[in-house]
Formats: structure tokens, sequence, C-alpha cells
């Protein structure tokens, strides 16, 4: 499904048999202007999608701010004008995708920021971690927000866990690893310092450093620093690091930090649709 | 779509091309047992949809506790049986939609639970503030939280809301819906006593006081009453109600509070699948 | 799957290698003028299908008369202009739809005809017995002719009937519908007075008498309002209700005769596409 | 899309958010035993459509007559056992697919009767007016009743029509359609017996003798015969034919007569399921 | 599914989650000019589907040369304006496309060449042997290159095979098929000379000469036209035939050459895709 | 689409409407016993997919061979029993898929050996030339054939090509690449030596250089070294290498070679289909 198809697949969810409201009470030739606001302040996400959305109903609309734009509350975020009953018909499904992809980018600018304070170097990443169905679009919204979108799926980067681990040793993994591919990168998540060691010896081009305190993660760096391979591989952190952990773990020489929480718990932008003024009111 | 055409499209929205670390490592033959536990306490729900994903892969299951069960933290979900290959390519899928899912129907019971202490007589619901194409999964969450669906879609109630009185007034509105429909409730959407009012008169099943405060709520009642009208209607109280204002309105005597919060901005439960051993490693 | 998306599958299956005919006899860039008429008197519908698919194909169309006229025997419905390969692709099926479209409203009007002359307050209702994957089509119609839709589907109605009622008494089965949603209507099937009165009193909002004689529901509504309940429900009547019986059950105080043959045996109106002299022939 | 993927297309169409009804008063684990009968004499059809769909959901079926069978009112059809929700929810579906494929082969058979009885060399045939979406289903229900299904569709016979005859002469026309495809059989549809000279005499497979009279069908077949070139050629009647003027086509010598209204104007045959006894209620 | 929608799955499938290199190096708002050219000699196929997806993603294109044209190494033959991210976007699947549309004309043609001049009567036919999803490309390309397009499907013709002959003796087995339909045309493949007798007084249409060395031809030949029925049948001869064992074939007295080589072993055109200058280098 | 449900929609594609022929001839409760095998030497592919048809039609299936082993002409693949219908139904679908599948196997096998016999280092790849919708399974007879399938999509690996450089100059396009994301890894494409250079410098995980001849690859590699950068980046050369040319850039110190032949130009193995003896002659 390319990306209208899927859009238009959440408006038939919205209404399999139609707006039964709208059809009833608004003339079809109707025509009205609307815009669309934030109530929030936030790092706004969604306007292409609301963009392709409207156009395919044939409404005009005007884009006051851009994607990834940070907008302080009651900013117009765009202008639509067209049919009343596709304004009223698509509003909703507009409002849940563009609140969830700006919730999803204020949250990630506000960490990226976060981070930056403390480590201009580091980055902030997401996760997998995200609605099903709505990847592309929960990635979309963290690159939007300044972060890094990490793995897209399971078929474009190859990660190493703890139950591969469970079956096939460090060195012989990333071994195999290699040679199944040159064209993806090899991640290996370990939990213990030598484990580190040992992946970054056996050539792996990541490490993700699962759910080790701030300190442990310092005396891993230390000991690959101390073996010389440091600077061979990109240290990636994670494990339920959230907004308030995030800078003790910024502060250290890793590469990114990776938080599910920017996808997996979002905190929806309230954005809002108003049909403007200048409508008159027909007498039935 | 089918709810297990909807779960296979998730699962080839995380694997387009495959899961190429679990191909290269694990032995497609290999099997193992698998447990999903929850790390925290929750309303549990997604089980019935990780049912059908892993038995559509060959796996065979036992569900520890069922859908709509409070469990603590800690507890066993459900346990997997069958090729590691295939439970390794559900797990995030699984995880991702049954912490969802567990996230609303947690938050919805602890919602009821305090509208409960309140007034026994009074209910929670969601609204259409749900993720795109998540809307029956977000919806059964919801009613295994003990909370009241609302509306499903545009398609099954009339609900008139002021971008429709723009247009036609209330009495015109009320009138016109019930001509074009006896199978449908009316509900309209009023910011004022005397709105609340003029709607019932005309007939309307169901008044929405949106944004209004306790203060106004009690109000309006106070004037359906005196009106007589009280008994004629459905009061549903809602807009940007939280868990700490929503004790306020349900002391009042209204039937159904609903709540944009409860799948707009989702907390997902931390649940996770671990593998259990007995599962030898292979040297290669 | 949207409108246009269900209309360009019925295309697909009427071509899923082409229109080999018109391919090798008309050349792709030769353009007609060309009108759809009805052969019959009928209320038309289908009009709006057949402009979408129409102007998809790059055809521009004029409305003669819109979706609901009643017309007369060789009105013209629309007219269009395109490439003539377009117009012979889409004929058939334009025409299939909208001659059970119009069919459908046809039979519809003329049946809320006779109910209207025998009672201005009564209603005629579709059912669900409509052509699997025309539903939403086949509902349209329905509306078009001056009907009322009814439920569109399982998800937007509780309907009791007597398989559930095998299962749960009458009371109960109310009740419990109650406490599962306050958004929509709950009806209840019957077949005797004392049921329907059961009914009422548990708190339905419609009662379906099914498969009873003018008599008996005449017995069954002088019981509700002896009992003071008639005005707390809306009574529906059911069961193989025929043009010809109609208006026995029409003449009576009820709300509603819903009539599984509006749409369960369609007689098509038969329309036509005609393609417009001025058309050179071509000698090749 | 596949059999299976329409038929659950078709109850996704009928419960986008499940079955609301049975959902509140149905325990999910119970179970009974069902059967279809029909109310009316009928040819069979649809039994292995309801099979697929039964079978799917879990249940176990029997067949008690197959498809394409003659039975009597009241004849039990199939017998099934499952979950009651299962049933439930694919009653209605079923229904109308069987009650419409029922009605279509029930014509069908009886017109073939009909046409039998006048001259057993003639056969009856279907056209492409089917209901949009159903075609593969229509044609099936024509094959079962004893029918020709004739063309499938557009892409798998020539038919050269009026339409393509005024932008190509027949004898040019039957040429370029024998250059396109030695494959598929060439049909051209003619109303004057002139005509149908010159299509057997430029190597036509067929004629299509459209709304002649039977004097014009028999004029037409001496010309034929005159010329020597009857035996060249199939010929197929049609136009309007309804079960009151087959007979007077069917005692010609022709060789097939196809018939609109075998599929554009169904009545469905009235099939209904029963929940068999032997189901406790239960008191709740 | 439609042609663009087919089309656009296959962008799809080469971009789930969008082209991340363009992504980042490519000012969204940046357009270009870009041509196609052939670097060897073809007929060309493929303009059309290049010329819908282009159009889609709103380009504007000029077509140099139209599908079926024979061009030379070095031709351009279409032109595309448009955002440099669309072209890029989609130039490898166009060209995926086209390369194996144009292979497919391309050879084809040629073997309709090396036909032609041989036996000007004899033509070339695909056969089903094509890359699964392609079909209709395939057969179009084929179609584009002079050749005949055969069976497209397993619905379009009867083809009695030796499979069904193990079952059905041939005499049977035509009077079968002919009973069940008027409208296909028959065809058996036989190995034997004897056989292809058999079917040819049974009725069949076509006869596929399976497998046979040009002398066994001749001598079923010979066979057919002593027993006077070789005009009443369509003589096809299959089974691995070359481009080099194609002449020895064509130059007898036989209607159509099938070649499996057409479609299922496809030497692509080599087509390619430029920029073309007069676009600035953006220092950034 | 998941694999299933791409090959259902292969079979649909060959059968819209039914297998007309085995449908009139071949009893529906018929089976039989039938096996798979190649005609010639071969990598195998595509034993997976067949198996998953096979068994979705209900036949019962077992693998003599399995996918990726290199099998003599005449080997036995698999053994099916079921259904008669069923597997006539199938057999060119599968046959297709299996013959295109396992060519593309064969002919990376024997690029792979004969790389490996110049250079045990170097590895062969394929490219982004596949048939459009058959990706994932060219991709994976790529793998069965001992090759690398290189890049999945345009979304799986930053890939730096000519147009890009047109319009940002390697460095920066290098180092915007990596701001981007440090998850996949960054390949440049180069023509000239010190633009290997460029790129290396620049930080690029890979080098992939175009349409050299092995003396300027040489000389590019010699650059690299007397750079100091040669062991930071991984080689890959490609443009138009065939079978005859692999062996003279495979001695070279490089790392991978990538064919667009390997898959946009497929010479399908012979493999076919029979039905084994024992199975009744029916008369009819």
């Amino acid at each position: 499904m390319t990306t209208i198809d899927r859009l238009l697949s959440f408006i038939e969810e919205d209404a399999p048999f139609g707006d039964i409201t709208s059809e009833v009470l608004i003339p079809p030739e109707r025509e009205c202007n609307a815009r669309i606001i934030t109530r929030q302040p936030c790092t706004i996400a969604g306007v292409e999608e609301a963009s392709l959305l409207f156009t395919h109903f044939g409404c005009t609309i005007r884009r006051v701010v851009q994607d990834g734009d940070r907008v302080g509350a009651g900013t117009a975020i765009m202008e639509i004008s067209g049919k009343t009953t596709a304004i009223l018909l698509l509003e909703r499904t507009v409002l849940n995708l563009m609140g969830r992809m700006s919730g999803i980018a204020t949250a990630t600018s506000r960490a990226a920021d976060t981070a930056a304070r403390a480590n201009p170097r580091v980055r902030v990443a997401a996760t997998r971690k995200t609605a099903p169905g709505l990847r592309s679009f929960d990635k979309k919204a963290v690159k939007l927000g300044g972060g890094e979108p990490h793995r897209f799926c399971l078929s474009d980067q190859i990660l190493i866990k703890d139950n591969h681990l469970q079956i096939v040793p460090i060195e012989q993994a990333v071994a195999r690893a290699g040679t199944a591919t040159l064209y993806k990168k090899i991640e290996v998540e370990v939990e213990h310092p030598e484990d580190a060691l040992k992946a970054a010896r056996a050539g792996a081009d990541m490490l993700l450093l699962d759910n080790m305190k701030p300190l442990d993660v310092q005396k891993t760096l230390d000991l690959l620093e101390s073996e010389g391979v440091r600077r061979d591989v990109i240290i990636e952190v994670s494990g339920t690091i959230t907004e308030e952990t995030l800078e003790s773990y910024a502060v250290l020489d890793i590469d990114v930090i990776s938080m599910g929480s920017l996808t997996h718990t979002v905190i929806n932008t309230d954005v809002s649709l108003e049909i403007l003024p200048g409508v008159q009111t027909i007498r039935v």
C-alpha cells in the first residue's frame, strides 16, 4: 500500500457507510474555509499527510508552517477550503494522525535538545516500538523531530540480541552475520563490558549497551578504550531511558541513545480544526 | 481486511524482506518455548490477537490469563512453543499491540474505578481519537477495561456538532436527523444550558455537554430537571477531562464521561517475551 | 477499500486482461460522445458512481438528472465524452451498477408511496438482505428511493433475535445490552404480543414484530397501548411483506415496515449506453 | 483476491466492528448445532461457499445435498456445528449469497428445462449482466443450474458489437480480429439477416442475433442455410427474452439463447438458518 | 488491482520506508529534466506503464517513440520533467519493467520475422510461462512485438493436455468440453499423428502438436490432409522450440508456433535514465 | 501482502474464473500423486514456495531435496499428493516461480564458483534489477545460490550515485548521510580513482566502482592502498560484468562483484510436474 492508500484506508475505517450526520445536515455542494491550529507548543508533523488527504478529496490547501517547524500554542498550521462534507469527513482522521505525529516529533525534539545540551555529539533514536501499521509515520515523525529513525524493520539491519546469543556465541554470531551480507550494519546487544569487548573484537559495527546504568556504560567505554577498540564501534545505549535519566547518559562519550518511549508512549499534540466564519446559516 | 489479515500486515510492515538476523543465526527447524510476561500491573488485552498470530505461524499457545483480567507485575500472560524463528519474527509486533491494548485497558479500568467510587451509575467512554488503522483494537481494549466504546465511526450514530449547528439550528437539525433514520441514536453537542434544553425538547436521545465546568454541568442538569426533560435524555460530559478532574464530574447526576485521553495518549504497558531455558547452544 | 477502489475492482473483474475486442478494432486515440438513457420509468441511482468511474478514466461527464430523481422512460441520464475504448470498457459495469441501484431505488420509492398513501407517518425500510459486497450501494439506493436504510451491519445496532433469546430471556437480554452501550439503539425481535410487552417494559428502544399478521400486529399495539408503553418504543413490522400486503400493514399505527425484497430481489432498471452519431467510420 | 478472501470481505462488510449483539449476549465458548433449510423448491447453489466460510471460522459442516441438486421446499441443505457466535456472525452473509446463487441456479434450470422441452439441442446462457463484484459467483450458479456461462469478461472472447461496427465494417472487423488472435472465438452481433450472412462469410465463429423477433431469426436461418453457411457458425439469440417468450425461440434451429434476466433480475431463494434445540438457556 | 495499483505496488516494494539517500541529499522542491534511452536496438515496450507512473507522481512526460516501435541503440524513448526525488524514486522500477517488456517484445519480433521469412502465414505465440504477477505485462509485450498472446489464463480457453487424457479419452474429452461451453475454443495437446486425427474428428478447434520433430509434424499434417480434416483445425506446434529450430517448423503448413522462451527466459533490454544537464550543483 | 497472499495472487492471475478445462474433465473428488523434476542440472529454489501453495490447497507434500541443493538433470524435487484439480490448478504457477528462482540460484552459484576459484575472498552480489513484484523471491534465490543479496530496496542502505553527486559534492554528501543515520551503511558510486579516494576519506563504508575496466580498478586499489585507506572501505565492482569477464575482476583485491544479469536476464530452469501412474482412466 502506498501512502495515500494507507491514508484512505484510515478514512474508510472511520466511515464504512459514510458520515451519516453531515449527510443529512449539510448540502453536498456547500463549501467552507477551515484551518488547523495547534493548542499546544509543538514540533509539527503530519502536514504532508493532511495535505494528501484534503487534496485527494478536492480541497485546496495552503500550508502556513512546514513539517518539522517548532511552533507555539495557537499557531495556525494549514488552511483548507473545499466541500464542507469532505472537510468534516476527514477532520478526525487528520487530527488523529497529526496529533500523534506531532506528539512524537515534539517528544523527540525535546529529548534531542536535552541530549545536545549535555553532549553535542550524541544523538537520540527511536526503536521498533511503534504502533502497528503506523511504522512509517512514526519513524518520519522522529526524523522531523531531529531524531535518528534507527532500524525501520527486521530486514534492514543485523541486530544480534540475547535470544540469538543463547544459540550462537558472540564471535561466531558476528562472523556468520558478516558472511551473510556486507551491506547491512551489524550491531550486537550486550549487557556486560566483556561482551562488549568480544563483540567489538569480532568486528561488530555497533554495540547496543542494554539496560546498563551510566556507571556500567562508563566502565564499558573504559574497557573498550583501554583495549584500543573504542573507535571501531558505534555505541548505542538503550533500555527504559526516560526524559529524566537521559542527561546522565548523554554526558558520556557515547554515540546514540535510543528511547522506546518516543513512539510507544505518545502524548498526542492537541490540534484542532476550525470552520471559519463567513458561512451563512441556512434555514431549511 | 479481517483481523488476521490486519495482523499479518503488521508483520509484513516489520519484515518486508524477512528477519535477516535470525535467518543467519537460527537453524530453521529449531524450536523453543517462550512466554510473555507483564512487568507492570495492568488490565491485560491483546491476548486474543497474539494467539491468532502465533497460531497462524504454526506455534501452539496456552493462555495463562484471559483478556480483561487484572494482573500484577511479573504475571505470565501466555506460553508459546514453536519455531524459534517464528517466535522472534512475531515478538516485537505482538508486544507492540499487546502493550498498547493493555495500556488502553488499564487506563480505562482505572478511570472506570475512579468514576464508580464517586457514582456507581456513571460510565467512562472512549472517543474516536484512536490511532489511525487501530480503531477496532483500541475500542476492544476500552471494552476489556470496562469502558463504553462509544461511536465506532461516523456511520453508526448521529452526532450533531458545532460545525453542523453553524449551518442548521438545533431544532431543525434534530428533526431532520429523526427523519433520516429511526435506527441510530441522535446526540447533540452543546456548550450552554439553553442549547441543552432546546436539544432535549427537540427529541435528541443524548446530549454531549462539551467543555463545561462541573458547575455548568450542574446548572444544565438543573435546567433540564426543572423543565421536566432530564429523564428523556442521556447525558454525556466531555472535553479534556483527565484522571485528576474525572471525579469532580463523576459525582454529578450524569450518565457517561468520555475521555479522549484513553486512546489518544496511551502509556504502553511494559510486556516482554522471554525464551525459556532448556535450549542448547549450538556450536557451528 | 474506498468507493473508487471498489468501483475499479469491478472493472478489473470485467477485464482482467483488457477489452480484447475494442483493442483490435478501435484506434486508442479515437474519441466519441455517448449518453446513458433509461428505457423504463424509474427513480434513478448510480449516477454518482458512474461519474466517478468515467472521470477516473479521463472522460468528461454532464449529469442531465440527479441521483434520486424520478424520470420517465427514454430519459437521458448523463452524457459522456472521452476515449471510445474507455467508454466501452466501462459500459457494462456502469450499467450493471446503475441498473441495480435504480431498480432498488425504484422499488423503494414505489413502496414508500404505497405506504404514505395509507399512513403518512409510516416509513419503509430495507434490511441486511443485500448482495454481498454491495451493501453500501444497496443501502444508498434505498435512501435515494426515500426509504430508511435500517442497520448497515452487525456493528451499528443491538438487535436481539430469537437465537439470542433462546440463550438469554428478554428482560436480561435488554438489561445486558443496556449495560454494554448507551450509544446504540436496542431493538428486540418478537413474535407474540406478550413478548413485545416484556421487551418494552425492559427498556427496548424498538420492537421488531416479526412474521405477524396485521391482526396480530393490531393486538400487540392494543396491548402496548393499554399497558401505557406504546409511546416508549418504535414499532417495526417485518417478515416477507410484499408490495401486495404492504398496505394492510401501513394502515396500522406502526412506525416502520421493513422489506427484505427491496434488496434481495431486485428488478434491474433497463438502462443503456448509446454512442452518439458524428463519429466517422474508419476504413482500414 | 481468492474466493475465501472475497468471502471474508463480505463478512467484514457486515461486521466492521464485530457483532455487537451476540458479543454481549452469548458466551464466547458456547457451541450449538444449526442447519440451513430452503423454504422454497430450488436448484441449490452456494453450498461450497458456505462451507468455506463456516470451516474458516472453525465450524464443522456436513453437506446434506450438493450444489446443483434440485430440492423441494423444507429440505435441509447443510448442518453446522461450532461456536454460536461464529454461526450467527456468518448467518446473514451466507444466506444472502446462497439465496442469490440458488435464485440464479433455479431460474437457469427452469429456463433450461423449458428450452429443452422445445428443442433438446438448444442451450440457455447467461450474459455479463451480473452484480458487480459477484461475477464468478453468478456464473458458477448459472453452470450449476445447467446453463452455459457465456463470456466471463471482456478478455476471453471477441464480441463485435454495434459500437464497433460503427467504426469498422463487418468484414474488416472479423478479419482484424482473426489476425489478432487464433485462440479466442469471434462472435458478431447483428440485427439484420444480411449482416448475419456477411459475418458468417467473413469467418465469424458465432453470430449473436440481437433483438430479433422469432420470425426474423427464422428468416436469418433460412438465408444462412440457402447460402450454405449455416453450419459454419454457432447461432446465439438474445435481447430481452423472458421465460414467456423463451419457447418461441427455442423451437427454432438455433444453438443458444442468452438471457440477461438470469443474473440481472434475481429472485433470491428463501433459505434460512435454524439453531437446533438441545441448547440450554443460561440464566445470568 | 488495476494497472496503476499494480505499478504503485512495485514502487512500494522498492521503497517501503522511502528513498533514504535522495531524502537526505536532494531538496524536495528541486526539479530536473531526464530522459530514458535504450542502449541496444529493440522493439520498445513499457512506455505506457512508465508514463502512468511518472504522471502519477506529478511529472510531465513526452513520448519520443511509441510502444511497439523498433528503435536503434541510443534512441531516446521518452523525456520527463518533474521533482528530482520523484524521478529517482521511480527510476529503477520503470527501467526494470521497460527492460523486461522490451526484452520480450524484441525477442518476439525477431522470432516473428524469422517465421514470416519462412512462411508468411505462420504466427509466433507466447505461452503461460510468464513471471508470476506479470502476466498482463508479459502478454502485452508479446503483442507489441507482433506475437500472438495465446491463452491469458486457465479461464479463457479449453486446453486438454496429457494429464486430462490420462483420465478421459480424447473423444469423450472433446465432447464433454463442447457440452460445457460454446464460447471458448477447444484445443487438444497431442504427441502422435493418430491422436491428432482423433481430436480433429472429435471436433477440436485446435491441435497442439507437442514436442514433435518437424518430420513428425509433417507426418501429422499429411494424415490430417489425407483424412480430409486438415482445414477443420488450427495447428499449433510447441515444445522447446528455439530461435535456432524455429525456421524448420515455420516452413511447414502450420498455423502457429508457440515458444515458452519468449517470456520465461527474458534478455532484458538495456535501458537507462539520464538526468539532463542544466541542473546547478548546490553547495551546502 | 504476506508470502502466501502473494502466491495466491499469482494463482488468481492464472485462473480468475477457474480452470475451465479440468473442471469439466476431472471429477472434483479425484486424487493423484505427482512429482516435480528438474530436466536440467541446477541449484534448486522455490521448493518452500511450492510447498506453501500445495499445502494451502490441501495437498500433502514431501520434499526430496532442499532449497539451495545442487542437483543433476532428472532429479525429483518434491512429491505431492492431493486433489488432481488442485495440482493442475497450481502446476503452471509453481513451475513458473520455481523455474525462475532456480534459474537465478543456478546462475548465482555458477558465478560464485567462478569468483571463488579466482579469489576465495570475493563475493558475488545481485542488484535491484529484479522483476517488479518479485524482489523478495529473486533476492532469496540469490542467497540460495550462495550470492550476496545486496540492497533489498531504497530504504535499507545509503547509496550515493552520480545523480546525487551532480547536486552535492562527495565530501558533503557523505557527511550529510552520516548525519542522517548511523544505522545504514553509506556507499558511494564512483567512476574515477580520485573520487574513490575522496569518498573513502569522507568516511564512506563502501565504494562502488562503476563501469571501470580491471586495470582502472587496480589503479584505484593502488591509490587507496598508498593513501592508507584501503582497509577502511569495502570495495564493490559493478557495471555489465558478465560470466565471461567475471574472472578478470575476481582476481583483484576487491570484496564483492555485483551483477545485474543474475536477476534481470534469467534463464529459467526447466522444471516440470508429472502425474504419476496408478491413476485409473475413468470411462464416462
